[in-house]
This record gives structure tokens, sequence and C-alpha cells, in this order.
């Protein structure tokens, strides 16, 4: 209370996101001062061209190239990292950590693929290491998880994490064209990168799985054991059949606890279409959360972009500062302990299924296809069969949705499938979720 | 960092909100220690009949009917106050607050009414006063827009406030009753109350919207102050027309910069059946927040029950134990300053506009309205004239979309037409909001 606290802001990156930061710093610094009472200083700025123009204006001296001056500067209390990369990102934040500084990083890879370290350093230095910005760009999700509903135990989780695929998927449903088509117009709208291969496949929303994993569940999880299939295979057959069955397709990250142990996926899904999952369109980003108290509850907006990525930065580095304000240090983000995930093995994954065969178009597919299925003791809940052909040879799409089987008995069934002569391309699985 | 810290925990009420309070505590009391490093120690709570079973077992000599005796109990750090009502509530939490506790409330309608003098206490002792809890239940709103947020100037904020009005309207809208059936039903299942005043008019939409304008735009609103429709008036002739449209009607609360001013509101309005808001159904609530950075973001969970308002008080209490074990006081829920709104007066606020007439079937009736319209500036964009006839004088339903009009010049229009000698019935208007 009373009277205003002076903190310094050090700076590693003043790209997009850090032009961003350097701007709401500049624009809100009469709120902040007013209504919490901070006077955050933008002291320094690490970039690698100091002599590149840039669209934010800073006061003579707050521009270098050395970064580790940065860091090192006692005037800088608080560290913000959003050069990017790996390395040398992860030793500036270790360092600056070790240092006793807090920081805020918008770093998604950096945290999930070699966070434990930095993790581990805050808590030894008993320093603060903010990443909301590193999932679902402005969405406060961190937040909700570690403060918002602290009373619950998260029961499940269910994302859409990743803004590039949720838009191939929205725009190859309401405008109907393929994958390929879609890709490359993300890439025009620059909703899709270049190389778009960690968005498609699902790396990136199982790296920021992993992290929402860390609040929600206390759990440690690397990326590269979340089980994961990416959007590539969809095809427009797939958009239309699920409609006709009251459902939209979805790139979710998911994860539910079973007990100790915890399930985590990313892949394609067909979500009931009235649900809200289902109406998040285009680039936008959507967490479902169903907490053991409040029940299911949804946050929805844009997962990146340069301002609401740096609203994130900011938010962070406004509760640091509070927090450093304070002479006990509260640990704000980082849980104490965190274990290591115990996971449920793929193969135990229950789940419903869509079905998407291709077939010879003669009498007795379906029986021959149900006998596999019953083989397996997986229930066929709903069959659509056109009769329409899309192919020279006079094949013809079969649909079965099946009723809740686990992963491994869906994968022996489909490799028997795949095996029968009427059958003429490998079986499009997809997994139905329930919402 | 290090160690656990042991805070007492008053509590005045023990009804179905501190019911389940009391159990969160219990359940989660090796988390809060262990992720939190906090010991909450339900330590005194009074009731009015001491004698009562409860649901929840609590220690001999906990429970008390001495209410004074809790806020005053030096063992006592935190109040939470889930009695309900005015009186004797605001004397409690007012000597709570003055003798240095922080004060967690559910108490909406206390904030809304009388707020003023206890958000002042706070202030003056340094503490606390949390009320996540006393807009949309277990949705952390009240977080995103004073912490989560923090970087944006808030632009505007749509809100599904109140679950009786949604579930009715949902219902109405999906089973195709009446008002009067609908508002039964909701009785039935408990999510209106025997005298659903307060909901039906828009008074309990009000009172959470001043709350919400209070961490948005740090402005103090009155309740009385905000204009108001309710939902009563809406029949199924106008969901059905609305849906011809596009449209879905909902009960909104809406509040809007403009530079210093303040425009808020609750009343019907149709969204388009695509946008998120338009999908909430039934009891759910949800708030849409347009920041200036982040953009738009929504808010969805239950807005009322047990579970969901006793994590919210969870919450807050989490939160002010955090801040209580910090030597230096951080203020966290309330802002510094709040200025007294400046209105935007009724008549000056622009909106769309959808208007049902029930006219006599002969031609020229359409000239005659869209004259006194055009008289007002005021341009339609549809017309439906099914030529249906509803009623026994054989008068026919003329809908029309107007384009965006002062609400001053639309209601001038409005007293013109019903005063035609072809419309049968006042004519009934419904503002159109494009999310």
């Amino acid at each position: 209370m009373g009277g205003v606290q002076s903190l310094g802001v050090g700076m590693i990156g003043l790209g997009v996101v850090g032009g961003g930061v350097a701007r709401i710093l500049q624009e809100r610094s009469t709120y902040f001062r007013q209504a919490h009472g901070l006077d955050l200083v933008l002291r320094r700025v690490a970039v690698r061209n100091p002599g590149k123009p840039r669209a934010v204006d800073l006061p003579a001296g707050v521009i270098t190239d050395d970064a580790p001056a940065v860091i090192q500067d006692p005037g800088v209390d608080i560290l913000i990292e959003v050069m990017g990369g790996l390395d040398p990102a992860s030793g500036f934040c270790l360092e600056a950590l070790r240092a006793g500084k807090d920081v805020v990083t918008a770093n998604k890879a950096l945290l999930a693929e070699k966070g434990q370290p930095l993790f581990h350093a805050a808590s030894e230095a008993g320093v603060g290491l903010g990443f909301e910005a590193s999932v679902c760009g402005g969405i406060p999700i961190m937040r909700a998880l570690s403060r918002g509903l602290v009373a619950n135990e998260i029961e499940s989780l269910y994302g859409i994490l990743n803004g590039t695929t949720n838009y191939i998927l929205t725009r190859m449903s309401d405008d109907g064209g393929s994958f390929e088509e879609m890709l490359g117009q993300a890439q025009e709208r620059g909703y899709a990168e270049a190389d778009p291969t960690m968005d498609i496949d699902g790396t990136d929303a199982a790296q920021k799985l992993a992290l929402l994993c860390r609040l929600a569940f206390c759990s440690h999880v690397s990326p590269a054991t979340i089980p994961r299939d990416g959007i590539e295979a969809i095809g427009p057959l797939d958009i239309d059949f699920a409609r006709e069955l009251g459902y939209a397709i979805k790139l979710l990250a998911i994860a539910k606890t079973h007990g100790r142990r915890l399930e985590t996926r990313v892949h394609p899904a067909l979500v009931p279409s009235g649900c809200l999952l289902a109406n998040i369109k285009d680039e936008f980003n959507a967490v479902e959360v169903v907490g053991s108290a409040v029940g299911p509850q949804v946050f929805y907006g844009r997962g990146a972009g340069q301002m609401p990525t740096a609203s994130a930065v900011v938010s962070d580095l406004v509760d640091l500062a509070r927090q450093r304000t304070s002479s006990v240090r509260q640990d704000a983000f980082v849980p104490t302990e965190t274990a290591e995930a115990d996971p449920v093995p793929p193969e135990e994954v229950v789940t419903s299924f869509y079905c998407r065969l291709t077939v010879r178009d003669r009498p007795g597919v379906l029986a021959q296809v149900a006998q596999i299925y019953a083989q397996e003791h997986i229930s066929i809940a709903k069959v659509i069969q056109h009769g329409r052909s899309d192919t020279e040879d006079g094949a013809v799409p079969l649909i079965l949705t099946l009723h809740e089987a686990p992963e491994g008995s869906m994968r022996r069934a489909v490799s028997s499938i795949n095996k029968l002569p009427v059958v003429t391309e490998p079986a499009q699985i997809i997994r139905i979720e329930e919402l």
C-alpha cells in the first residue's frame, strides 16, 4: 500500500513480441503506477543488431548487443526472454534465475523441451518463472489453473492449442477445400509458417499440453512421450461424414487423470457440433478444463500474435513485480513439487472411434468388417453406406462409428480389416470425443 | 519459500456454499500445504442454529452462534461471509475489515448495492476483500480482469450472467415453449427461485455487471443506474423469427467504454447464431471481454451452485492467505482508485434493432412504417412478411431489422408506429448485438 515501487526490467529480444511488450509498458505506465503502485522501467534491452530501426522509441543507452550485461545489470530485477530458440536462450534464462532475477518467457519449446533445469533453478533461487505467454497467447489459462481453480482437482483438459491446424480444419469445413489447399491459404495469411511440420504433426500442441500438465496436474510430462497424430490425413470426405454424423473435426490436446496415472494425447477428433470446442473457428484457441468443484469451464481467445502474446508477458511481469515488492517470496508460478507423470500406455486408452473404409461395392462387406470388430469386442454404433462411387475402380466409402474400446483392440481390428480383399485402401480411423 | 504457514479462517454461515467451502478445505488441505505452503485452519464458524445436523464434520467448539466472537477471535485472520442478505452481513464484513482481517464474500447484492463502504474500509485497513464468487460462480473472471488482462485496456464486455434467464431462453429456443412454461420448468429444476423477479427483470445481471465494471474499468457503477429490460416479453414468435434471421436471443449484460464515458445496459439481444455467446446453453454463464491487446476472449462455466461458488470462495481465500504471509500488503483485489462512472445516457446508445409489428394484412402497411423510420433517419436492413395469420382478427406479424440508430430515435419512431391504425399491438423491439 501507499507509494510507488520502482522495478528494473531487462529484455532479451526486441522482435515482434518484444516490441509489443515495450509498447504496452509505455502505454500502460500510468495505470501500473496508479492501480498497482508499480513503476516498471525497461532499463536494458539486448538485441543482435542495435543499429536496426525499431517501431518503438526507447531512451538512449537502453539498447545493447550484450545480453550477459543485461542479465547481470544490478538495475535489472526481472528479465524478459523473447529472443526465442533453445540456445542461447536457455543459458540466458538459467543465468538470470541463478542471479536472483525473476524471468518471464514466451518460449514454449524451451520450457517444454528443456524446462526442468529452469524450474529447478527458479525454485532453488526462490524467484519466479512466468510462462503464461508460452501457451494460448493472451488467454490467462496458466493463472486460471494455478490460482483461479486452486480449489479443484483437475479431472481432464481438452485444448485447441494450435492456431494453424484449427485454421486449416475450419476452412476445410466451411469452404470445402482440401488439406493442401487450406494449408497454402494459411501460409498466405500468415497463420502457418513456411515449414509447418511442427504445427501440422501435433508437436506444437504436445509441447503446450506438457506445460499445461505442469500446472493442471503438478506433473512433469516430456512432450516426446505424448502420443500424437497430425491432421495431414484428414480429407474432405471425413469432414463431410463427420458433419453428417453430427460432429466437427478438431485437433485436440487431451489430458485426463486416472487415479495417479495421467493419460495424454494429441490427435484429430470428432467433437459434437453443438459443443463449444466445435465452434472455435480459424486461428483461435480454447481450453476446456473439467474441475472437481466447478465442472466444465472453457477459456477462449487468440492463441498467438504480437499483442496477445505481449499481453501475457506483461501480466506475468506485473505479478512477479508485485511479488518482488513483498519481502516473503511466494513462488507464484512454479508448483513447489511436480512429479514425473505416470503415463497411461497408448494401447490402454479408451475412446469411441470413427472409421472410414474404402471398399468394393459388393454384398457381404459389412458382415466381414463387423465380424472382425466383434472378435475384438468392439461394438458398432452407426453405419453409413451411401453407395456413391468416388473412385475409378467403383470403390465406395463405408463409414462406421464404434463404441468405446481400447486403442490396442482397435489397432488389431484395423490391421485385420486392412487385409480384407474387399478393402482397397487403409482404413481412416479418427477418435470421437463426446465433450 | 520453505515451511508451512498456518492461517486461521472464520466463517459466518454454513449453508449450501459454506458447507462446500468447509468440504474443500478438508479435502484439499494436503494440496494447499504441499503446493502453496499454507495450512488453512477453519477455526470458527458462526451459524444461527448450532444444534442443527450438518453434512460436514467439524471439530467440537468450532461452531458457535456468536458471529461477533468469530470476527474478533484473534486466531481468525481471514473471514468468509456466506450468510447472504444485506444486514447484518454488511456490518459483519465492515467490522472484520476494520479489525484488520481479510474478507471473502459471495454476496453479490451486498457488494453491488452497499459495497462502496466495504471497499473503502478494506483500502483503509490495508486488507483484501475477495469477491470472485459473487459473479459467475466458479469462473475465474475477476482474476482474469484484475490480473490476467492487466496489460489491456478493456474496451467492452458482454456477459450472460444470469443462469435462470439463460435456461428459460435456451429451452424456449430448443424445445419451443412459452416464457411462462419454461419459467415453471426452471423452477421445478431448481434453476429459478419461487420469486424469480430479480432474475427475470435483469436486476441480478445488473448487480453482477456493476461488480465486473469495478475491475474491468476501475469504475464505480451503481446497479440502479444501469438501464435494463427483462425477458418476460420475449415470445416464441421472436425466438423463431430471430432464428430465421440467423440469430439467437440471449439476456446480455453489456459495458463499453467511449473515451471517459461508460455505456452499461442489461437487456435481451439478438446475437449471431454462430458466435460463442449464442451457444451458451441452459444455466451456464459466459463473459466475452474485448481487450486492447488480446482482442476478444470468452470465459465460460457454471455461474452458480454449491461447489462452483465454493471453489471461487476458496480461490480468494488462498490468494489472500498467500498475500497475508507477505509482510508487504498487496491489495490484490481492490483497485486502489475507482472513479464514479460517467454514464452514456440511454437515448444516445447506438445499436441495431429487431422490430416485430403486428399489423392488419393490407397493402401499404410497410410503406407507412418505412416512412416513419425514414423520418428518424433509421435505415431498414431486412423485412420478413410471411403473411401467415396468427390472430383471430387476421393480423399478421411484420418483422424488420434496422441498421444502427440511437435509442432515442428508435423510441420516437416506435411511439409513432404504435399509433398507426393498421398496427394492432405495441411493437416488440429487441436490440441486435453483432458480436
